[in-house]
Formats: structure tokens, C-alpha cells, sequence
């Protein structure tokens, strides 16, 4: 039974996964698949060694069968085939007015404490969301950044027929991508790499390239001068601050998505003048994965387009460099069963 | 008859104020009383030459009373003391999606066509709000900046039992301040002169010096570490920017208000982690203008504690030094009754 773990200095070694029974409201599960996000990628260069404890098995975009519950559980069943809602709450502060997913004790599973690339994992109950039938497990990997997806276009108030562009093309940009089309928006997406952008135009999608075409100018031409109604700023780049507020007509709105860990310079006067809104977005909430699943089931996500490729456990340092390395793949998976 | 007018480059002349009929759908008002707003001073130091035509009568803060009608103008009579709402839409176009008072054709009237700052004025009878009985000239004066801060409040979504935060306590800093407690929330203003801090205290506010007492540590002790809710940023200032995102809570927001000519840093970071939110304010609505007259009439914004002094036109140039000079002053009046 092997576990993933983050060992320092850009580097995965792989160790043994603990078997750890599940006490009172957890459950043991048998990962299948464990997606590397960005977050993962932060980790593994060293940007989180404050937060991340050493070695540590990360991981958290999970799919998994149930093997074993522990005292209390119920409304779940060994067998079942499960996406996991990788948040640890902590107590509820007047800080958070009820918004606990974004919490001042907010802990994340696989970031804060072991994750679920490793072949056996215990979470709590609460922390599930079950798999509809004829879900693949791969597919159920991508719930979680599907989840992400789903929070940031409800926190933009998408609605059918509203222009939107995604600034930054990779997995959860397409996936917002995606999410927004199916609220029935026309979505644009600006992407810098071209087998990115060709991916997205074969699911659909609107593509821009901003190197090579003006992004304003475009937006501009394709929406008779009505500009974009939202944007949403997933590239974490200084240039995709500098156009954000140049995309959108009267009342639009900027979900800000991506970490920048920076102050940037942001055209306050535009949010002035043409009364824009930015609004910060992070994680998900229960629903969002609810409506993750749903909308994965019936297809619009095409998620198993945006698997690049799926590893063994056993290449994770491998999986990591090519990433890296690979700036033209979408989502890679780590095979956990061991 | 006399009219105040901008010649360029910090000089305000006394003229003629022409005596226009009011052709369809116009009236022509007798003007009581032009406050002296933040922007006639950027007119007045030259940093609206590009968009003003010279000489031209400014001021668009104006109290009145009708004295001729148009053809076709019904709702208003002869003898009615009123408040301008001096915005002119022009065509409206797709890019505004109805919100013709921040849209692409907008025109203000004294900034972009002759203002109020003279005996006679002529303007369309669909910009008037009638002034209750019991209100003074005077504070009818005010109605126009006490919509400002209204409809600011409104965008921001202040509720009762909420901290609000106003960071610049001028003249429209400390209406919405007013109008916030009006709402029924607990409201800290932060302004550096202590004279206007002074002011602010008087009328129930709680002030903090920010120069003398850390803004964010004195929020985090006022609300025992549940910090703000919602804060106004109407300083212009760098130093308002960046403490704007430390003094909210989760899914705080922050109004902006204050014009920045240029791109300011800003913790974007802040935005995606407590998921905040920015929401751009401009001018009013009629709904503003309709409240700013309730809360007027209702004594709640202390109306005549705010005008700092009133002075005869024949005085423009030297109440124009005065403000510039005089940083402890709240709003200044010309006397239009020539």
C-alpha cells in the first residue's frame, strides 16, 4: 500500500500508506485517483514549506470506494464510490459569518494535514459526495477542480445569454470555461499556449490567443462593442490584472480566482467609472459539488478530455517534472491503487 | 444676474447669467444655493481642461426654486423649491445595460455643459426633485452630495448591526458615514484632520486618526477581532488602498468611491482568501436622490452642521483659495441670489 509524499526541495519520494481505522464519524477509503492541482505544484516547489508539514502525503482531488466506517456513519455504505470535499472546518468564528469553508480555523486535507495521494485514506464522513452510476473513477477526480468551476461561476452571477471571459487556460480556467457555457453564456477564452487554446476551441469554446490578438479589441469585435459582462482572472499574471478591467461594459463583474500573492496595480478608476465589481472566490461550498457531479454526469465538462494522463503512484516524482515541464497538458492523475 | 465661471488655470470669474427660456420639456429656475464639490476644485487646479470648455459656469450642487415652464412640462409648478439631478443620458447603448446614470453618452450638467453657479438656470424638468416643506435652501443644497453617499451605501449593502468602515472623512466621506448609521450600522470614520475628526464626533461617529492610531488594530479592538464588514474607500489616498483589504471579515466589502487617476497596488491575495468583494460607486439614481431628501428632511444627516460656510458669488475666486487653503472645512455655498 504505497503513499505519495512531499518530501522538500522539489522532491516525491514514495512511502507506505498507513491503514488507520476509522474512529467515531470517519470513514477508511480505497483511493482510486488523485488529480495534482496547482496547489500541489505550489508544494512541491517549495513556495508552502511554512504551511506544509515534512514528508507529508499530499494530494486532494480524490476519487475513492469506501471500505470501513467508523461508529455513527451513516447515510454512506462500504462499497460506495465517492468524490471527497477535502475541508476540515474547525470552530466557527464571528470572523467567518457563516462562511466556513472559508474560515479563520479552516484546515485543507492534503495541504494542512495528509492528503489523498496514497492507496488508503480516513477522512470524515461529512467530507463525502457519492458518485453517480456510470461515473468513472478517473471522472470522479476531476469533481473536486470541477467544484472549484461551479463556485466561482455561481459567485459571478453567470446568467444565459451574458458574455464572459476566462483569462487563463488551464484546468480550472476551462473548467469555468465550461461551467459558464452550460449556464448558456458565450465564453471567450484567453490563453497564451496554443495546444491549450486548441483544446478549448475543440470543446467549443471562444479562443483567444492575447500574444498574438489583441484581448480588448477582440472581446470588443465579437460582442458588437457591448464587451463582456464577467471576467474571470485565473492566470495569476500582472497582464491579466492589467486587462481584466478593460474587458467589461457598465455593472461587470471580475471573479478573481488565482492566488496572487503580490499586491498588484489594478485600474481603480475603471471600477469607478463604469461601476465594476471584483469579487474574491475560493474553494467550494457543499453545493457546488453537488452541482460538480451533476453536470459532470451529463457530459458538458468533457473531463475526460482535460486527463492529460494518468500515472502510477509509483512515478509520481516523474508525473511532478513532466507538469512542470509540460506546459501544454490539462490534468494529470496519479493511480493510487496499489 | 451673475454666474460663476471657470476661465482656466486656478481663476473663477463673476459673469452674466443669460436668462434662458425654457423651451419643451425644460424649466427655468431662479438658483438658491450651489455647493462647491470635490470635482469644481479639479476643475479649478486645471485637471479637467481636457473635458471642460472655457469659461464656463460650473457647479451642479444647486437648490432653486421654478419660476417658468416649458411646453409639456407637468409635475412641477411655478413656485416649487427643488433639489437638480444634473445628469443628462444621451443615447443609451447596449454597453450601459440600462444603467443610464454611469452610461457610455452620459453628460453631466456643469461639467460638461453650464452649471448651476448662477442666479438663472435652465435645465430639463425631469431632474428635479421637489424639496419637502420645512427644508431650507440651504440644505436643499446638500441633497445632491447626500445622494452621492446614498446610493454608495445602497451598493455597498449596509445592513443593521454591521461595522462600516469610511476611510476619508470630507464632505461625502462623513454623509455616508451618516447614512450608514442611519442603516443601523456601527461606523468608524478614519480621517487624518483632526478638526473634521472633531466634526465627526460631534454627530455620534466614532473617528480614528490612522496617522496617530493603526487603523486595522483599532477595528480588530472595536469589534473584538470580528472586524468590518463593509468600508468605503474615499480618500484617493495609496495609504486608504492598501489598508482596505486588512480591516473586513469575510466576504467584506469594500466600496470604492474616492477617484484614482492612476492603478494602485492592491491585495488581490486578500480578495481570493476571505473572498471580499470591490464594488465601484458612481453619482446616484433617482431612488438615491428620492432617500438623500427622507433622511435630509428627517434631521439624521446633520445638514447644517456640514455647511462650513456660505459665501455671495461675488466671492467665487476667494471661496475657491479658501477650500484650498482651509482643510478643516466641510461644504462651502455660493450664494446665487443676485
Amino acid at each position: 500500500m504505497k503513499a505519495a509524499n512531499y518530501l522538500g526541495d522539489r522532491s516525491m519520494g514514495v512511502g507506505d500508506s498507513p491503514v488507520i481505522p476509522p474512529v467515531k464519524g470517519e470513514v477508511r477509503l480505497d483511493v482510486a485517483y488523485c488529480g495534482v492541482c496547482g496547489t500541489d505544484m505550489h508544494i512541491f516547489h517549495g513556495h508552502m514549506d511554512q504551511r506544509v508539514p515534512m514528508p507529508m502525503t499530499i494530494g486532494h482531488e480524490v476519487s475513492a470506494t469506501v471500505v470501513e466506517l467508523g461508529e455513527g456513519v451513516d447515510g454512506v455504505a462500504v462499497g460506495d464510490r465517492v468524490s471527497v470535499r477535502p475541508l476540515l472546518f474547525g470552530e466557527a468564528s464571528d470572523f467567518d459569518k457563516g462562511y466556513s469553508h472559508v474560515g479563520k480555523n479552516l484546515k485543507i486535507i492534503g495541504i494542512d494535514m495528509a492528503g489523498g495521494m496514497q492507496a488508503s485514506w480516513t477522512v470524515p464522513a461529512y467530507t463525502l459526495h457519492a458518485l453517480p452510476e456510470g461515473m468513472s473513477l478517473e471522472q470522479g477526480a476531476m469533481i473536486e477542480p470541477a467544484a472549484v468551476a461551479c463556485h466561482d461561476v455561481r459567485l459571478g452571477e453567470v446568467k444565459a445569454g451574458e458574455t464572459c471571459v476566462v483569462i487563463g487556460g488551464g484546468p480550472i480556467g476551462l473548467l469555468i470555461a465550461l461551467v459558464a457555457k452550460e449556464k448558456g453564456a458565450s465564453v471567450v477564452l484567453s490563453e497564451v499556449n496554443d495546444a491549450r487554446l486548441e483544446l478549448a476551441r475543440s470543446l467549443g469554446l471562444v479562443g483567444v490567443n492575447p500574444i498574438r490578438d489583441d484581448l480588448v479589441d477582440s472581446i470588443r469585435e465579437l460582442t458588437n462593442g457591448r464587451m463582456a459582462d464577467c471576467a474571470f482572472e485565473v492566470s495569476g499574471s500582472a497582464a491579466g490584472v492589467e486587462v481584466m478591467t478593460e474587458l467589461l461594459n457598465v455593472r461587470g463583474r471580475i471573479v478573481m480566482v488565482a492566488i496572487h500573492p503580490d499586491p498588484k496595480p489594478v485600474n481603480l478608476f475603471k471600477f469607478f467609472w463604469s461601476e465594476l465589481k471584483l469579487i474574491g472566490a475560493r474553494l467550494y461550498e457543499k453545493e457546488d459539488f453537488d452541482e460538480a457531479i451533476q453536470l459532470a454526469a451529463s457530459g458538458c465538462l468533457h473531463l475526460d478530455t482535460l486527463i492529460t494522463r494518468v500515472d502510477p503512484i509509483e512515478n509520481v516524482q516523474q508525473t511532478f517534472e513532466t507538469i512542470e515541464a509540460n506546459p501544454d497538458g490539462i490534468k494529470y492523475l496519479i493511480d493510487c491503487r496499489a
